[in-house]
């Protein structure tokens, strides 16, 4: 009855549900809602309703919530509903989830919330948020069903119905031996399709794929996405079974991931969105443009160096933002090709030098045909063929130079292990302007007396 | 016993096999890996091998290895198995890539191989094809379980053993009406904590999310990563169910549309990666470089209106590059958070005017802290408090400037329903050249005689 609703028509029902104290016909609605909606729905509800709210929901219910939001809802949602309840409502949280929630929280806090958990899950929680929030470790869940080789598929099916409501993922059981050694999985589609009778050991599938507990998060999406998996097991390093990964987290880090790219690729610095504040943004960006501020200056005195050429043909200057312009752009688009085809690519010897050697086929390409066409504008526009030639050699040169500083430099970069992101394209262009500087007025002091 | 073999040892094995026509150790070892490792292993396999080894695959190891592959090898293996063999594998792969496969061989052959499938599966793969490959349409498969709503629990499992071989995604089943409209969905979960005798129509959630088939596929993305689904259901406008877009496909579709925002920041154009060969890369990258020639062009004939200027302070030059410079680089930080915002975030009047209000400020704070600095570096290296301050204050408008121009345009693309992406780095920067040379030359202009 509500499938046909809007977002508005929902949260305006939502209010009158909680204003005129219908618990019930709220909880129907609430019930018929995914968890991404009813955040939606909290979010947009006016603060004086949001207490209401909260106690007319079930604890499960809040627990979803929870874990929709960002943290500084969390927090306050947290902060509502006081220390006790929110224990309770922790204890029904995905463990990943709680650990990043719990880490955003203050040491004294932690501790609270740790000392009202079960012994068993407060270990686990602890134990989570140990590893790096970037890494297997960090975004892994051990809401997941292991079983022991021994069972049988009947076993199986009575374990995963007791676990089908808590585990975050029924659709794979992983196999353990008496070590608690990963040694296969069974999918529930082996399940299905196996006799009752049948041992797990002899239907499970051996060669698992699974990874260790500190490998990057970009790893562990790219192993899910190759394999197409629904979740992947992480180990540690005797093959025992810490948790796994489940696809949906992976989506989130494939999308961070990306953002992170381009963050780099533009120098912006991080997490800037429409939310930060002007005095927040502007801290995050000013850093690398008073570096590229003084990497500029630096342009300034090789111009100064060449005053003489500049004051006896000044029309020297009409093509000099232009060069500059250009070879600060091709710099970037080989760039990008580089640093996004590291992410997706095992990178080899063979592999680096046919990729220079192909980038260096695409400066002389595209250096020619610009230097061609430039040539020609500078000779119609000023009527001599001597700046024609010195302005389209210059480009044609500078866009080689370009397209192999572009290239060389994140390759250099990912060489000494640093990020190949981090020579974004602003730092490529201001590079690409000493170097453009240097080769034109060079250019423009051999052919002076020609050019007078 | 293969569980710890490297990839190279798992080649040389293979190998051995075909050449000793072991066929049967040969599948033991198959037999033990993934598609994607079966697909590495065809890859790295020399030539003269590929053909026994596709003859010792099965059927349908072959269809899944097919899969896995790029379009290329696809084509050759249709080549080398002939068309009859190819036509049982494609009646085996899943319609989505078989689409895929289809719609990348000549039309002639398409018929030849539609030909030769039953009528059902001719019929369905010809409905795929018609698809746009980046709508929900073009990624979704019909290999998905769907009942009807009068159907009970034990009627669901035992549908569900039957297609447990054949469909893509056996964790949920869709539940349909009487005139095949989709009214509700079970989970594999729903199924096992039922009892056999509940009948669907009463376990199952109404409230189904559904994409309908001309959904762009990064919106189809968002759904499925919004909702935390394994798969989602396709509707036409009658909410007929045509098929389900899964997970794994909804990775892939992540990662193609991050490298296309790179693509477009950076303005290389479409697809090159480190294959792509010079010639082919240089005339992908060309267009958008000789339109910023061109615009280029224009900085100089600003220089050329400014000639005089020039002439009496050539000490103005040194400063140039480094202010089109700067504008170019805050311009470019600031479309990366706009562009990376619109992929993200709902957008609404009060969101743009306040993220406007937000760069402008940004645009300030840059602009006073680089204005200031720059001032005093020109002021110390020149001994002139005007040229500091024409510098200083130039250096403060043109970022400003910069800033508003790497928000509003990419805003002003999305309004008018391009994409914002298109307005590249390149772009802004190529643009910002223009405005930051006619600021800086026409603040030049007005203290001429101090600068004397």
């Amino acid at each position: 009855m509500y499938k046909d609703m809007t977002e508005n028509q929902i949260l305006l029902l939502v209010i009158k549900n909680l204003k005129e104290l219908r618990k019930k016909e709220f909880q129907l609605l609430i019930d018929e809602l995914q968890p991404y909606d009813i955040a939606n729905v909290y979010k947009n509800l006016p603060e004086k309703h949001r207490h209401k709210f909260l106690t007319y929901l079930t604890a499960q219910q809040i627990a979803s919530l929870i874990q929709e939001l960002e943290s500084e809802l969390q927090i306050e949602i947290i902060h509502k509903l006081g220390i006790e309840r929110s224990s309770n409502i922790m204890n029904l949280m995905e463990n990943d989830d709680l650990a990043d929630l719990l880490g955003n929280l203050e040491v004294e806090q932690i501790q609270d919330f740790l000392s009202t958990m079960t012994a068993d899950e407060s270990r686990t929680v602890q134990s989570l948020m140990k590893y790096e929030s970037d890494t297997a470790g960090g975004i892994m869940t051990n809401r997941f069903v292991w079983i022991p080789k021994i069972y049988t598929v009947r076993d199986a099916v009575d374990k995963l119905k007791t676990f089908a409501g808590f585990a975050e993922n029924i659709y794979y059981l992983y196999v353990i031996d008496e070590d608690k050694k990963l040694v296969g999985v069974v999918s529930y589609r082996d399940l299905l399709l196996g006799d009752m009778n049948d041992k797990i050991e002899d239907i499970m599938y051996n060669r698992v794929i699974s990874v260790p507990a500190d490998l990057d998060q970009e790893e562990v999406a790219r192993t899910i996405e190759r394999y197409d998996f629904i979740a992947v097991p992480v180990t540690d390093e005797e093959n025992r079974l810490l948790g796994i990964v489940t696809v949906d987290d992976i989506l989130d880090v494939l999308i961070e991931e990306a953002n992170e790219d381009i963050e780099k690729l533009s120098a912006t610095g991080k997490s800037i969105d429409f939310q930060t504040s002007a005095l927040v943004a502007s801290y995050r960006r000013l850093p690398w443009l008073i570096l590229l501020l003084f990497i500029g200056i630096m342009s300034g005195s090789i111009i100064s160096a060449f005053e003489g050429t500049i004051e006896r043909v000044v029309a020297l200057t009409y093509f000099m933002p232009m060069i500059a312009g250009m070879t600060g752009n091709t710099g970037t688009q080989s760039l990008a090709v580089v640093v996004r085809g590291l992410v997706s690519q095992d990178i080899d010897k063979y592999t680096i030098t046919r990729l220079i050697g192909r980038e260096l086929g695409v400066g002389i390409i595209i250096g020619a045909t610009c230097g061609l066409l430039i040539a020609l504008v500078a000779f119609i526009w000023k009527g001599s063929l001597t700046l024609g030639l010195v302005v389209g050699s210059s480009l044609f040169l500078t866009l080689i130079i370009g397209t192999l500083a572009g290239t060389l430099i994140p390759l250099l970069l990912y060489r000494l292990k640093v990020d190949p992101a981090v020579a974004s394209g602003p730092l490529i262009t201001t590079i690409n302007d000493i170097f453009s500087l240097l080769v034109y007025f060079g250019t423009a002091s051999l052919f002076i007396h020609q050019l007078l």
